[in-house]
């Protein structure tokens, strides 16, 4: 498993002098994007998916050697193996098989020689019926109450991704629900939503692998508190998702109406398309359409561990990624999808990418040696245009991911302003915007100079079908990994968070010394921590 | 006005030396924020404010040469001439008077000798006049029926800097009055709020200064069109807030309610003070609290113009940007509020910044030499801890600026888990990140290890109250313009997004001809843009 370090690889130096060459003048994005082959050379197209990188800085000798690169770090192997059940996942000794709440295949899928798929089979039929119950009015709150409010108690990765999804797909809830999200710990996240809902048409979902989570164990004790002072009966109105053998799993408890499975060998920031998305989108959506956007996903995690390399799309995405990265120097990038619908899909791949990429030692614990994962920030166009684009023009240049949609949800809509429909007038700046960013514009004035050669991608889905949005979420997870794969780091851990716990355990206990003992100083915090504490506590900035 | 160029200035060059000095390892934070008296040192505290920079990479000895550079680059001359009506907009020849907008003095405030100050004592009343009249009843649709839905029809400077706070302040929205933001052109955010109004009980207030913004004309179009297939007539239903003069500004029109007057002396990102936040807002919460609002900006603009620059927190933080971005090397900040209500100021940030902030040319025309505005994101805390904190500790370091509130909107829930309440957690984490980003820890095993030496400022507000909220939105508008002022660029132009409305207006015109004759090939538009064209026409990513 050792690989080489990645900086002696001779590929890796060869990419470093690629650099000098797409520095020289007539490299510049605007003669590259004039060569009447570019979209065709530098795209992926399917009927389904368009992966253009044809306005990014790269040309045939630099995606040769990018390629060369993706032979040399092993990366289609390094993907069969994730979704065929190896335990990739050294750190933690685990298995990474968010690639299997999507499977539809009749084939076994064995981890440790015992076949998982069977019971991912059950937990959608288990969704289903579920689902279906609650649609149907079998299943009703604790006064006789069809429920209409769905509040889902998770934090991270279990609420960015299905924030993500239920977005994008708001426009297909026909079962008269609402879907609030209770994440943050903050009681003002609390006291908004109960401001918000009807307790007694409303059902919480809690959603913690662990059952362990601070943020949602203080929020499942509020809304518990809640519904009793309600006199609302938990047994109507609870359902988890945790672990199998968590302190949440309790399916036949006299708290609880339903307990749905997740599995340790699916991390969190990848399980959208398990229970954790699927519970709540089941309810939200329908059961038909989430499984709708599983095969989306499917097909897409089909095409990442399938296609050759230099048809790949999120693989080539990801060497794009590492090129702009290390080699031309960006430090971040945005993702602009120019569908409001997809207004939550930064800060998923946010979570995504940056909790999974953001690692300076490889998997064998070696340093890695070049900086890895990069900022992802981003909202949607053209709302960014008048926004932050000021910057993306004329100052620190960034890298852009554009994604744009060629049929839009809502069609009912033809009136035209200027000429046009909004949604050509949405279009019309999806297609302006990476062009002028390419090409840039002299002028006398420096003040409305545009250097241009600023590189983007655009990603092009045909609709915002559940579908569709399910091969997008797994475009990114594909993307994330095979990054990962490159810079030979592990993408499924994150020890990163561990020291702010331990540090927040440590003041949580000054805290509870306080509330149990007015006089208590804060002898053991220091001098700074020392301060905010007694800021809480005596309810005053100038505490002294 | 010329100014030396940045890097020629000797106290440039003594900061860039100063970097080796601080890379020494005793000067690690671990070590620096020991000293028991580095918050007292290296923080600015008010009853109602506090800025505290005890864990940025400055010693007393960094401090006093970016106090050189502030007097070097005359910072408070340039505030006051801003705020006294000077034409610091050069490129624009106009001035900058936002803090006009919540100047609650008796004196005159001249501009081009011409008292501004009347007619903007003129538009609070009227704002507060209208507000009064929707609240009790006076005003109706109609129908007959009194308003429950406000739709902001507006994008960029119209929009973000109003939906920051009304998110900020949504506890105290007593009004039962819904406000929704129509930004994008993109139709599915149409077609989503109209799914959620009473088209008879629906206010639409369009804001836009010169009134020829693309986005919100296509917006108003379906608008109107909607209210007239509902038999609804504009006149009872449709407000704007524009500039004097412009297309929109018809008070007294067939198809208009009311008019509120902006001015070109207020830019965009810097106008949420002004009418483009005061009429939507004052719906909302109540003329009163807005006029709270303004008191709390009021008080914060002061404390920017008047205190000494190294009592100066805004000032401070500029410098502290100058010196993290430029010196540290660091091409990203993030603004982390331990406070859900305040989820919407990192988006209204990254606009008044990076817009602010994003060029490479000085207010005199040279370029500037150095990088200017760097990328601005963020997401509340907790919630980023278990989104993207992986990355901010042991990924590529980026500076951070928590906020914390001492006492928040909701005190109703005294319920504890673990001993503390759901407030008392936040805090635990709050204290602790900023701490644990600092210090890091060692191991042995280099994936659970710490490099620790990452810095962070802490803003602490006493409360969530209009005032607070208020103060910390002038905070960050002095902390843009002073970094402005020591790069020597103008903070208040956005020529940067000149090249892509007019390519946008190209492709327009190429998508009018289609419209019209469907045999138009797009003979004019550049390869890839041509494919796009197609693909949109074609509704089909495989169209050729």
């Amino acid at each position: 498993m050792k690989q080489s370090t990645l900086t002696e690889l001779p590929i890796w130096r060869k990419l470093s002098a690629q650099v000098l060459e797409m520095n020289r003048s007539e490299n510049h994005l605007k003669h590259l994007i004039q060569h009447s082959e570019r979209l065709t050379d530098f795209s992926i197209k399917t009927d389904k998916f368009l992966y253009d990188f044809s306005r990014q800085r790269v040309n045939g000798e630099t995606m040769a050697l990018l390629f060369d690169l993706a032979q040399e770090r092993n990366l289609s192997a390094q993907f069969n193996n994730m979704i065929s059940g190896t335990k990739v996942n050294l750190t933690e000794n685990r298995a990474a098989l968010h690639t299997a709440s999507r499977n539809f295949s009749d084939q076994p899928l064995l981890m440790d020689g015992h076949d998982v798929m069977p019971e991912i089979r059950r937990i959608r039929a288990d969704m289903k019926a579920f689902s279906e119950k609650v649609h149907n009015g079998n299943i009703v709150g604790t006064t006789g109450k069809a429920f209409e409010h769905i509040v889902v108690i998770g934090i991270g990765g279990s609420y960015l991704g299905t924030a993500f999804l239920s977005e994008a797909l708001k426009a297909f809830s026909e079962k008269k629900m609402t879907l609030h999200y209770l994440a943050n710990v903050d009681i003002h996240n609390f006291g908004q939503i109960v401001r918000e809902i009807d307790p007694e048409k409303t059902l919480w979902i809690v959603i913690s692998k662990s059952y362990t989570t601070a943020e949602t164990a203080a929020n499942e004790a509020q809304a518990r508190a809640f519904m009793a002072g309600k006199g609302l009966s938990p047994k109507h109105h609870f359902v988890t998702v945790t672990a199998k053998g968590s302190p949440g799993d309790r399916p036949n408890s006299a708290d609880m109406l339903a307990s749905f499975h997740m599995f340790d060998f699916i991390g969190g920031r990848y399980s959208a398309t398990s229970a954790v998305g699927g519970v709540p989108l089941s309810l939200f959506l329908g059961y038909d359409r989430f499984e709708h956007l599983l095969k989306g996903a499917e097909s897409m995690d089909r095409h990442a561990a399938e296609a050759p390399i230099f048809q790949n799309a999120p693989l080539i995405a990801a060497l794009i990624s590492i090129w702009n990265n290390n080699f031309l120097g960006y430090p971040a990038q945005a993702i602009i999808p120019y569908a409001e619908p997809l207004c939550k899909l930064a800060p998923h791949v946010q979570q995504l990418n940056m909790e999974s990429n953001g690692k300076s030692v490889s998997v064998t614990g070696e340093a890695v040696g070049v900086d890895t994962g990069g900022i992802i920030f981003g909202e949607p166009g053209t709302n960014a245009q008048h926004s932050f684009f000021q910057l993306a023009h004329q100052g620190r240049p960034f890298p852009i991911e554009f994604i744009g949609v060629v049929r839009p949800q809502f069609t009912q809509y033809p009136l035209t302003s200027k000429g046009v429909t909004n949604h050509q007038e949405l279009w019309a700046n999806l297609i302006s915007q990476p062009h002028a960013l390419a090409v840039g514009r002299d002028s006398d004035d420096p003040a409305k100079s545009f250097s241009g050669n600023r590189p983007s991608s655009t990603i092009l889905l045909p609709d915002l079908s559940p579908e569709s949005v399910g091969r997008l979420l797994s475009f990114y997870e594909a993307k994330t990994v095979y990054e990962a794969f490159i810079w030979g780091i592990n993408p499924f851990d994150q020890f990163g968070v561990e020291l702010g716990k331990k540090l927040a355990s440590d003041i949580r206990s000054e805290m509870v010394h306080k509330n149990q003992n007015e006089a208590h100083a804060f002898e053991n915090a220091d001098p700074i921590s020392r301060y905010y504490l007694n800021a809480l506590f005596s309810r005053s900035i100038t505490c002294y």
